[in-house]
């Protein structure tokens, strides 16, 4: 046995981030990668980049010939060793922290030539989607990237610290599952050691943490890997993680006090926002009606307007035929030009959004109105509208008409269209909003029965209960969403812990006994030994992140997302396994 | 909108562990298990337990016999809610922290009724393994799993801590990953929409922490779940949690000091031991000369002495043919009787350690020797091993011998043995020791072709370059593994970050340039842009918590464990699953 011999390199004293005028003067080692190089006349300057920062090199000519044409001869992206001497930068660059300074440099190692880069790396790139995605381990050197990934440290850590202090227990759920054909598909993961079967990827640690509540563990956390095999979707990914948390001997109002708690904490450690009020709360019916969206963004108003009483049966046909007529009142749009309005129907026609088209009415500055239905309605029904909708002199009455659910939908998304074009959906402010009192169940069309809204293990309000038998659609469920800025940051219910409402639950989800157990029978089993009220909520933690870092996709926030035809473009996965695996799990393919 | 109503129930005000004397008086609601319950004459007492402890509850029959009653019918494990005062105990229990209280109830709900348990929750359970594993939720009441998840959230946390505290990024990595042949056996995972494709679960993120080393993330960690389809040995997982790091810019020791570090920290925080000195260190080759094993428990002597040459060519025929000849010296072993002798012979010939036989030989009190081979060897023989292996009066020297590499195994597990026998493996001692310089390579014979001993990623130790072209069985590697107590904690290396290196060393791996493309293709093109010179390593988790936690398993480590066979014995998983799941993905299964 021996001790610790000597270190025979020593790769930097500092990074690339720290060296500042006090440092003048030091002898010091550097690491990192050519940013860009500059020659002017007897001196040649290098940005080196790291992880922390950009540090200015400098070489000169007449002090070491030899050493600045090695320098001239690194290329963008090498990897070097300098050692130097700190010096006040005489030309500062204000725009870098470690702008005061440069280093003199006296020796140079070539660490790792690099080929020339298939895009730049930048804060601004050339590169595509597809070469970025291809090259991701150079993406990921781009600065955008680089503050993404280190904000999704900085918060997994800051949950994890604010649960903790809670009393929560992180808790590790298994990654090899049952498959339960309830919600979404399942990945599946064929048994080589059982031949024919099947383990699943979890889409939730849902029962495992229902299991552990039962188990006694009363705070339960885990930033939980969760895996759905839909059909993607722009900005869903296959893998996506889940902060996934339970409690025992809980009300709704305890799960939401802690969790309300933990996004206060979030926006005071990392946004330094001081958000000092309750959240807002809001049934799924106001929701709804006011916004058109289960999710609504309250940073502004601009709330829907039912005009369906006003604006039907009066000759417009448009109206007569329509289940809902809906506006919303765009203040001081009435200047919109006939080029704008078009551009809005044209936004409100395109296939994702689905309106038929829609109709203006101009609120001027003189009192008088003006309207594209002008001709079936007259200036005191046009004017009640208005009224109805709140608008003022100078507004814009934008009108949208159909099948209820679907108008609905519709305003909504022009609801936020004209939040942008106004920039009311202001960054940097978040605006947190409680959506309760869903249906419990909703009406399965195709399969012509009920499925359950949240998922069969949400618990009825309890004073719906005795609705349940008889009237099933008007049952509320104890549950809540989270929504800020209009983004479905996560949800959550109070579980049923009852064996005996369990069963009915599944029973009039259309299960027969006998799935319910092939099923669910370890849940039912253990909700017969003891099981205490329990209710938890899961965060969607990439959403989130996305949220707090001001972007648009999931993907950027990601070290090595799937494309949306759920590929690793960089791995080149999935792939063609050889034929021994396949001999081995026992399978063929289909032709 | 609207804000925060009122709670309706207030399921506790207080744990079931933190009531003390000076709370006495105070009105408190408290709820959990019914652990067991007493009847005394006209005082019922009821003990109620949760996560955090066990309260006394005390019912009297004079003050209310209605309620005495309802207490009386509860059962074990029923989940109560109850309302009382905080009494003094006149018979006050030293064991229990709350021990100086109990509840004077004066009301009581029953919140959920439990069956009669299939084992009893206790300290010591009457449940079989089997049992237990079907019901593990109930098995997670009991306090001893409890306090090792507890432990095991603990240092998840602590581990996090410190490496944030250095500046470790934790990023993680994707689960839906490439299959790659070499090494164990991947979980595969196949593709609905890439037809006859499969992604892999992850044996370990090694290849993307390389690659975030070349996308410029210089410190990286994660707690990350792997995959391995191995025939399963006892306390083997399928599924298992790795620490897992890299770093780049760093040399061996700076790797080593790092998680020297972490490991002091942890012994520190989690032991309260403060271990000041640094971790001594041992060549792989040292390791399996005195210890036969690469990773030795130096929390006791012991060692082997090597007495080939003593012992060889004297006319004894099973040491004539023998190609190693060794013993350990178990002190103070000269009184063992033939009965513990026969004991010893029987423990090295089972099967799993295979020798053929033991001798033995006596140093007695008196300065004689008696032996098993008294027949073949003279006393001067005798002593003179006993000199080579240290002995003094009273000692016993174990003599094994017969082809090098599987006595020296065989050596090793009886060393272990008469440590376990000697108590020289103290509980609550931490012994951590490095053991460095392996062998770059070992000779698969079956294949005909070497392979890594690590990975192939492993940087050979820089003095050993030369060798690679002409012995590439001598080159050591630039690794090192972690041993505590002679377990395997974990392992890492400094990597090759060099594209040529990396070609050479894959294909002294037997790969062919298309092969080395197309599996590790991606890798090697990252080589090309700029990859910084990096090493890690990854801790197995579940074994460092077991470690901690002073287990023989880690299947009591981890809160939904497989069984040997690798079922989820609970959920019965693997399972069938349904013929719409396979058409989806064109599956079928081989007769």
């Amino acid at each position: 046995m021996y001790f610790c011999q000597n270190f025979s390199v020593m790769y930097r004293t500092h990074n690339c981030g720290e060296l500042r005028l006090d440092d003048a003067g030091e002898k010091v080692t550097l690491s990192g990668w050519i940013q860009r190089s500059r020659d002017l006349g007897g001196m040649t300057f290098v940005d080196l980049r790291d992880r922390y920062g950009i540090t200015q090199l400098v070489f000169n000519m007449d002090q070491d010939a030899a050493l600045c044409q090695e320098a001239r001869n690194l290329g963008r992206e090498d990897v070097v060793r300098v050692e130097g001497i700190v010096r006040e930068r005489s030309n500062k660059n204000k725009n870098l922290v470690t702008g005061d300074i440069e280093i003199e440099v006296q020796k140079i190692e070539l660490l790792s030539k690099s080929a020339l880069p298939p895009f730049t790396i930048e804060e601004e790139t050339d590169g595509g989607d597809e070469l970025r995605m291809k090259y991701r381990y150079l993406d990921l050197r781009r600065e955008p990237l680089k503050k993404n990934l280190i904000l999704r440290h900085r918060m997994a850590q800051e949950i994890r610290k604010y649960l903790d202090k809670e009393g929560f227990l992180e808790i590790e759920t298994p990654a090899l599952i049952r498959s339960t054909p309830e919600g979404a598909r399942d990945f599946v993961v064929p048994s080589r050691l059982h031949k024919a079967q099947f383990y699943a990827l979890p889409q939730s640690p849902q029962i495992f943490k229902q299991l552990l509540m039962i188990g006694g563990y009363d705070k339960y956390f885990q930033l939980a890997k969760c895996f759905r095999d839909e059909d993607l979707r722009a900005d869903r990914q296959p893998e996506f993680t889940q902060v996934d948390c339970e409690m025992s001997f809980v009300e709704k109002e305890d799960v939401m006090r802690v969790f309300e708690g933990l996004i206060k904490y979030l926006l005071e450690t990392i946004q330094g926002i001081h958000y000092k009020d309750e959240f807002p709360r809001m049934t799924y019916g106001e929701a709804m009606e006011k916004y058109g969206t289960d999710k609504p963004d309250i940073r502004f108003g601009m709330e829907i307007h039912d005009l369906t009483g006003e604006a039907r049966g009066r000759g417009f046909r448009v109206f007569d035929t329509a289940g809902f007529i809906g506006g919303i009142c765009v203040p001081g749009g009435a200047g919109y030009s006939r080029k704008q309005l078009d551009q809005l129907t044209d936004f409100v026609r395109r296939p994702q959004i689905g309106a038929g088209g829609m109709v203006y009415v101009k609120f001027l500055g003189d009192g008088s109105v003006k309207s594209s239905v002008d001709k079936f309605f007259d200036a005191s029904d046009l004017m009640m509208w208005g009224e109805r909708a709140g608008t003022c002199k100078g507004d814009l009455l934008l009108i949208l008409s159909g099948e209820k659910q679907g108008t609905l939908f519709a305003l909504s998304e022009l609801r936020l269209e004209m939040g942008n074009r106004l920039d009311m959906r202001k960054e940097g402010v978040f605006a947190p909003l409680w959506v309760v009192d869903f249906p419990l169940l909703e009406w399965n069309e195709e399969e012509k029965r009920y499925q359950a809204m949240h998922h069969p293990f949400t618990s009825p309000l309890p004073e719906d209960l005795p609705l349940l038998k008889d009237h099933p659609e008007k049952v509320r469920a104890n549950a809540y969403d989270l929504v800020i800025n209009g983004v479905e940051i996560g949800g959550g219910s109070v579980r049923i812990h009852d064996t005996e409402l369990q069963g009915r639950m599944l029973s009039l989800l259309g299960f027969t006994p006998e799935q319910a157990a092939s099923q669910f029978g370890f849940l039912l089993e253990a909700l017969r030994f003891g099981a205490p009220p329990h209710g938890g909520i899961a965060l969607g933690f990439d959403r989130l992140v996305a949220l707090f870092g001001g972007g648009e996709s999931i993907r950027d926030y990601i070290a090595f997302p799937k494309n949306n035809a759920g590929r690793d473009m960089m791995a080149d996965a999935p792939n063609f396994i050889s034929q021994k695996q396949l001999n081995e799990l026992h399978l063929r393919f289909r032709e």
